[in-house]
């Protein structure tokens, strides 16, 4: 391979930092995983990302490659039209933070910005297991709870860019405090982080569980999944809990369904890793609460790019911009 | 007017039909409104609605004027496609009634059918307060909660026609039942009928009302007006009805908003008489729990066709099918 046009993306997760360049028909080559590290704070968290891009850029120039563009997918709220980082629930000392002028005036490339569930839901929706459907809901199920809304083939995203904040979805009216400001949001019951909370407030409200020796009483050591292993062992409170979460995730997916009746409802994350413990509460709940015909049409699927998934969309996202393939805010 | 094309607009209500000739911009001309008599049976309603339908044709032709089309709006789920009534929670004894099949045999004239609830969208859209608004959700309070999503200028109606169903939202999840199956439903909280219906079961639960009284304690005489005006007399069950229900409406809001981040939510039907007293709990739930910008940024309005929004909106339906305006089923 070389002369060929790359795309560079940048799947901005809380956890990890993904960076690969892709082809225009999908492929990865240079992919660079590194811990975001959050707590070292904003401007080494950059610098940090500045020189994984940065590297990647040069792998592929050394092979003869060009690159055309560079597309970063970001949890939380973002201006997508000038490219910020208006605040994200999981950095939370990152406020109006110009990303896409922040890397433009380091690197030089055109760069372009979106939320990463969004670039998740155009990465499925372009090579995986949502491609040749035209209206799909994404959800990631990971530290928090984002969704991407893809309604005949195009990404909807709201007037300010904000839609599709399917996470924040109140499920249950009082319930658990979100980061948001609200109470009882999707993200509180069906997050990996919430399967955690919910079990260590279960734990110190005096309810026992087989974890707890696991962890040695430490709580802090506790992960979502251990919580599903547990429950997979017959764990009580394990899997009352994750039994919870099915039910709630049943409940948004059912809303969505009675909502925008889409093809596809694509389900990403962390917590898929317990899918097969999940899926049959989840479903019926949703067969309980949705109407029967858009229930029946709608496939319920994993998804299928794994961890190329954030890479692939986020080159998706300057893709789009770049070639004008697609009325890219269609409000 | 002589020699005009105009299009019959049909608004098939749970109470009353209401039918009507409308020129291209919109103006309505022979209007009627029969009680709809749900009680008589699918036949009768189907005479009644063909004979009014007829009479407005020869108004309208006496005048000089020509029918392209007609179009209907009716509640319930609605194969747009081939023009079926699948069912309907406002006529429950009618299930896949062939009603554009009847009108055509019957009339002559291309007839096209859509849910009430996006007709009345539809209508807004083109004439009342959403005009010039792309994208925006609208919602109808009445026997049931209807509603109609335009996105990006185009009604979204899912791949089965069977989007919008804003009233079927489960609020609470161990809610009230609803006739759709669920429990908990938005509809159960904010349509005019779950008013009466929550109010009547806090009586029969031994609380008490001035609307006891004056019914002279036949709680079928109740109606969501009633509870309405007696709240504004300060009754205090009365009160707490009217405040939930402002509350649920609020929850099912905020949700729109963050799923959808529209321009607008337009809401219609009988309950917003009631829109003084609603309104300030319904908006503070709405800051509450939806994200700031775009809680802000999108208006949220009462109607403004009032009686007219279903005959124009249903005459919108056979407008678009018969100019292809518009791809009128985006999936």
């Amino acid at each position: 391979m070389a002369n060929t046009e790359l795309l560079i993306g940048v799947d901005l997760g809380g956890t990890n930092m993904r960076v690969g360049a892709v082809t225009e028909d999908g492929k990865v080559f240079h992919r660079l995983k590194l811990p975001t590290n959050v707590e070292l704070g904003l401007q080494e968290v950059v610098e940090k990302l500045i020189k994984t891009i940065r590297q990647v850029i040069q792998e592929a120039v050394s092979n003869g490659d060009r690159i055309i563009g560079i597309g970063i997918g970001s949890p939380g709220i973002i201006d997508i039209k000038s490219g910020i980082i208006v605040s994200s629930p999981n950095f939370p000392q990152w406020k109006q933070v110009p990303l896409k002028q922040i890397i433009e005036e380091r690197i030089s490339i055109p760069t372009f910005l979106d939320n990463d569930a969004n670039a998740f839901a155009l990465g499925e929706k372009w090579l995986g297991a949502g491609k040749d459907v035209q209206s799909l809901v994404c959800l990631t199920l990971g530290t928090g709870v984002g969704g991407g809304i893809i309604l005949g083939g195009h990404l909807w995203h709201g007037v300010n860019g904000m839609a599709a904040e399917i996470g924040h979805m109140t499920v249950v009216p009082d319930g658990l405090p979100c980061n948001c400001g609200n109470s009882g949001c999707l993200e509180m019951y069906a997050s990996a982080s919430s399967i955690v909370r919910r079990i260590v407030i279960a734990l110190q409200a005096g309810e026992s569980s087989a974890v707890t020796d696991y962890v040695n009483n430490d709580l802090t050591k506790i992960t979502s999944d251990l919580v599903y292993h547990f429950a997979l062992k017959g764990d009580s409170l394990a899997g009352k809990i994750m039994h919870e979460t099915s039910i709630y995730l049943g409940i948004g997916i059912a809303n969505l369904i009675n909502l925008l009746n889409p093809e596809m409802i694509l389900i990403g994350g962390g917590l898929t890793n317990a899918w097969d413990l999940i899926y049959p509460d989840m479903i019926q709940e949703v067969h309980k609460r949705a109407f029967e015909v858009p229930a029946k049409r709608v496939k319920i699927v994993r998804a299928s790019l794994n961890d190329n998934a954030g890479i692939i969309g986020a080159a998706g996202i300057a893709h789009l911009n770049l070639k004008k393939l697609s009325k890219y805010i269609p409000s």
